[in-house]
């Protein structure tokens, strides 16, 4: 296999073939690729860069045109013989830079990032922001914040020279465990480690438990950022589909009596993206199958304190009796993101691998945010701050889908969630979601297109929207522009079924039309 | 190979071979290895394990003892067939807890963490904490630290409900770029990224440019961090030796010829740990043979701002024409350990898949502290500070150095650095390095031994002692205690030349002994 650094860049304007073309033509030019050479399959390749094999097609009969390539029925594509357009490669000593793609790693190309993540141009921040992960500006604590920050310099600077506790500040540690016990959680400071939130709770449990070659079962849609971490481990991923109840257990059980599952990823207190909570009953399912199978799971409870309506339900760690679940929490979507505090609770041999694995990653967690956040939540701070967000965000989450309700054409569908802070819009049946998503960033309105969400691809034509940003009047305004748009494009598709909502819902009907009823 | 999660713990008491048998014990007993399983060879998994030969003899010593492996001459060692001591494994829905080290990944095996950087017992607090990366506490800007919290949260409060830039917050990049033109580097905003330190910057490095197997050089004796998360890599490391004049391009020079090198990691500023500045040639030549292997070199540049004598001496990434040299940075050393930001300067493409990795890895650098530094570097409270502790360090290190000449016994060598935190010592021949180790732990002086920093486990007679923490009455003191105690073991061998120091100097005898004249 071709060691390619490449990745579609999905920010850039340019389709992705077009871009795998020009990666390799470079490759080619400089000789990186000899005359000779035989490139992988179209199906391999496809596979290997996770894109479609039109795409790999397209590109390879891009450079077939230019001369580039030569593609011989039932033999393949090998870089053309007589070809020699540019001058040889020079030594770097002549000034010519490396040609730093050719030496990353293989494991680099699995590296991704989603749109809209990477930084924008300056002057073109969207008017109508809806990517989820970030909260709204205007309801931060900041002067609590500033005081804790002044407290925790003046109380504790002198421990700002030293190495900072590996595992976390240990006062921090004990507020935690504190806390957790609203979650059903019973655990001891020493269970606890401090991360940066929960995408290095992924990745470090990655490290830690995941082999190259290894599968790790995601749910279908799920957060991509717990795709892209354990891809970058050299997981093999398996997506296990998500219905009104939450990870469909039946699929999942069907994957471990194949194989070998070396960890399951879910997110029961509200399923990223859909808001799905998981019921009691898949929790029981999910806690037997790892019994059954030793298989641990991972917990991400980012939206655990994030519920709007229906009686509270516990976190899945609250029944797990064997240590099996490792719970993953994070204050990023409560109270500062940029606070980049989250934690793990795991049984303790798998802690201390883990805190080994932070430490080789990036030193352990920065103590100064810890102190601040100490003193925010030993004053009550975060509890106020919890009852008045969860006020504000329930209030967004109604305007957001009354403005779907009123605007929307017949044929759209999208979930009601419980929690959480996203809702998972499908466009009508034949509407083009990459059109929509093009004609809805010219016009100001940015959201998470739902392929970011699947590991084929799949789920261009469904919108993850976060009602937590946006104030009500901005979000009515982001969503009437929007389903404008929607409307312009589901015009001579002939679908005038109505809009529809469903409540806490998603249902697997085939294997890509994953979300809505 | 076997999958084993061990790794030896040498903050506790039990000698490795023991910690080995216990865990291999635990293995056999709980059926994970079966009767019957032939165990890896002595040389193979002393190898896999990075621990001397003798180490692994010793444990399956104590295992065949104990009639739970059978060694056979020419054939190698099984796990015993008769042996049935306990009950066999528990399903986990007994409330049996999972066998976790058995699901840990072959990665995770690498991973290690430095004595004394995991938290000790409460009130066990060395009173002669030699211990490097740390810096003076009662030397820190606090009331300066405050200020500029407060004011990046009144200025910017709102930015920390939002996605952070990835590359890092750009007006702490502009003012980076400016710092850099005094370590003679001209670069762009855009070709700086911001990382929670140098840890971090050899991690994300070693995410992006080495698959497993790859071979990376590092400084013998060297960094024990750059060692780890390039092992955590699965690199193959080569060890590349340092004498008065740096890293040894010859050598070097050799490797390269002898195969294909991803990666040279190097510390031109203050060779950690010997503190040795690399002099002009052999940057020259460092760079020459990057040119003609196109081989990355990555600079960590820890203790550039921290020289005390001589002329200065720029980065070696300031002759860089060529775009090979990758430059790491950090604060850590400087002001806060706990602010933790360190950067990344480095070719564009390059760059960027460093930032998709680090957002991989935990989302990217948190805000806050770098809205506090970008005011403190504009205040130019960093200059003023970095004068205060080159006079404090610098006295310091005069102390150090006085002390040792007038307390250690003769046989014992040291070098005299001209930058950065620490003098290497090399105890008398004869001298138990384990022993003196162990005598001073218990007398309450903690300082980081030299096999920390060799990738062979060579070095136990040589400590790394760290002048930047400690007042220089403290450091007289704990420098006392422990030549007592080295007088204390060098008595009867013999030795008697007179005690020397190496200026600046370190110079490489024979494969194990490093550091000094």
């Amino acid at each position: 296999m071709l060691e390619l650094g490449f990745r579609v860049d999905r920010s850039a304007g340019e389709p992705a073939y077009r871009q795998l073309a020009i990666y390799l033509r470079e490759l080619i030019d400089a000789q990186r690729l000899p005359p000779g050479t035989k490139l992988p399959a179209t199906r391999e390749l496809a596979c290997a860069l996770g894109l479609a094999r039109v795409t790999i097609v397209a590109a390879y009969e891009a450079l077939a045109r230019e001369g580039r390539i030569t593609s011989q029925v039932g033999r393949g594509s090998f870089v053309s013989a007589a070809l020699r357009t540019g001058p040889a490669v020079k030594p770097v000593a002549s000034g010519r830079a490396f040609v730093w793609p050719s030496l990353f790693a293989l494991r680099s190309r699995l590296l991704a990032i989603p749109a809209g993540i990477v930084p924008r141009a300056p002057g073109r921040e969207p008017r109508y922001d809806f990517l989820g992960g970030q909260v709204d500006g205007a309801s931060l604590p900041l002067a609590e914040l500033r005081r804790a920050l002044a407290l925790a310099v003046r109380r504790h600077g002198r421990e700002l020279a030293k190495h900072p506790d590996a595992f976390g500040w240990r006062p921090l540690r004990r507020e935690i465990a504190r806390l957790l016990v609203a979650r059903g959680i019973e655990c001891e400071p020493e269970e606890i480690a401090v991360v940066s939130g929960a995408q290095q709770a992924i990745d470090l449990l990655a490290r830690v438990l995941v082999d190259p070659g290894d599968t790790v079962v995601i749910e279908q849609p799920g957060y991509f950022g717990a795709a892209l971490a354990f891809c970058a481990a050299q997981a093999n991923l398996v997506g296990v589909g998500v219905d009104e109840q939450g990870l469909r257990t039946s699929e999942l059980e069907r994957v471990l009596r194949a194989r070998r599952v070396k960890l399951v990823y879910t997110t029961p207190a509200a399923q990223n993206p859909t808001g799905v909570v998981m019921s009691d009953s898949r929790r029981a399912e999910l806690l037997a199958l790892a019994d059954e199978h030793q298989l641990p799971i991972l917990e991400d409870d980012y939206a655990g304190e994030l519920r709007y309506r229906g009686h509270a339900v516990g976190a899945l760690k609250a029944l797990d009796r064997a240590g099996q679940v490792i719970y993953a929490g994070t204050f990023a979507k409560l109270l500062f993101p940029s606070l980049r505090i989250g934690f793990v609770v795991a049984p303790r041999p798998l802690l201390r691998t883990l805190v080994l694995a932070h430490w080789n990653a990036d030193g352990g967690p920065a103590l100064l945010p810890q102190l601040a956040l100490t003193t925010m939540l030993r004053s009550g701070e975060l509890e106020r701050h919890l009852r008045r967000v969860r006020k504000l965000y329930s209030a967004r989450l109604i305007a957001m889908l009354e403005a779907l309700r009123t605007s929307m054409p017949a044929g759209t569908r999208w979930t009601e969630p419980a929690a959480g802070h996203t809702v998972w819009v499908t466009l009508p049946d034949g509407v083009d979601g990459a059109l929509v998503y093009q004609d809805a960033m010219a016009d100001g309105v940015l959201y998470a297109r739902g392929d970011a969400f699947t590991i084929d691809g799949q789920g261009v034509s469904q919108l993850d929207l976060s009602f937590a940003r946006l104030p009500e009047a901005t979000i009515v305004e982001g969503i009437e522009r929007l389903a404008a748009i929607v409307r312009r494009h589901a015009r001579g598709t002939g679908l005038r079924r109505g809009a529809r909502a469903t409540r806490d819902g998603a249902k697997r009907g085939g294997a890509l039309d994953v979300a809505n009823r």
